[in-house]
């Protein structure tokens, strides 16, 4: 057998305060590994933009050209890492904080992960910006309110001006929509495979290794 | 462009509950892709019995063979994803709890994940069990109080008999032994690499795609 172990980490299993035993797998290598370089494609935009749907898509294309790729959206978190937390400001800015962390811990991974939440605050997305500078791209996926409550199929645009639906992001809860996104992807004016491509296009550019 | 995206996914563009949307790479696929199956490898054990060095010693070598595997401990954890918490019954009940979260996640995104957190409550063990049944493998890191405690380099237990660290994991806290471990590592009676060799065992007959 191989051994990699370095003597200072073999002798570290004395010390108690195991806290500071470091990974000893580089980024770098994991790149060369995956062929890919790692970040967050943090996509934000109105409920009915398109983020799941294309965040789904992405991921399964990605996969196809060899990429270490996941989402992260509702369905995986909303019942797992986050179902503590309803719906109150305090605990949408904490959910939004929770996946930025848990999107930072894939990245560390050497994953590319993409996040599909509305996450509707500019200080909720600068503050998850702030937990990984370099491994942050804010994606808007941009439909307007009128395109997004023109599609309205399952009628909660409808719901929530009729008042039934409390804090509900564009009609009684505000979208504070990006100021300097990395990428805007306008869903109200193009096919969902014409985004697609411009996802893929950012993504074959952006994460390329000649390119880090 | 080959486009992967089925007419449903397409349409659901559509929707406005867009947490619906799945998906679109089976974890089928994603074995096939990494050569390996998926899961949590749950490092239980005292402070100092080896749970980080052996942690990060297999992320080694498994990298090395060609798996994608990645490491939670406190380093990347606790300063992040579980940084509002402090160290009270509770909030380490929390911690474990998002940390089996976040492994689940790890796990259902194709990779095998090793976690190296004391986690000395079996209720709190058993909890993250639940999360993911089929994925989860507890692995207790067996040295025993009077081992850990004679290497002791830090001198964190001298301090705790002493009084001056409250709640200290096997001094003033219980530790509660795993009753039915997939798999025990006894560290006190074993070199690192024999300990190494036991885990690279383990992984390479469960994780094999052959034994999914």
């Amino acid at each position: 057998m191989n051994v990699y172990l370095p003597l200072s980490a073999a002798l570290a299993i004395q010390s108690t305060n195991l806290t500071s035993v470091s990974h000893q797998v580089t980024l770098a290598e994991r790149h060369r590994r995956n062929g890919h370089g790692n970040g967050i494609l943090w996509f934000t935009g109105l409920s009915g933009a398109g983020k799941s749907t294309l965040a789904m898509a992405l991921e399964q294309h990605l996969f196809h050209r060899g990429y270490q790729v996941f989402v992260l959206d509702g369905d995986n978190v909303r019942q797992g890492l986050c179902a503590d937390l309803g719906f109150s400001p305090t605990d949408r800015t904490e959910n939004i904080r929770r996946v930025g962390e848990a999107a930072a811990l894939f990245a560390r991974a050497g994953a590319l992960v993409i996040t599909a939440f509305i996450s509707p605050y500019r200080t909720d997305r600068e503050r998850v910006r702030q937990i990984a500078p370099n491994l942050f791209h804010e994606v808007y996926i941009n439909a307007d309110l009128a395109a997004c409550e023109n599609r309205d199929p399952k009628g909660l645009y409808k719901k929530a001006r009729a008042g039934q639906i409390p804090d509900f992001t564009g009609i009684s809860a505000p979208y504070e929509r990006p100021l300097a996104a990395e990428l805007v992807v306008p869903t109200a004016r193009q096919s969902v495979e014409a985004s697609l491509a411009v996802l893929l296009d950012y993504v074959g550019t952006t994460f390329a290794l000649t390119a880090n």
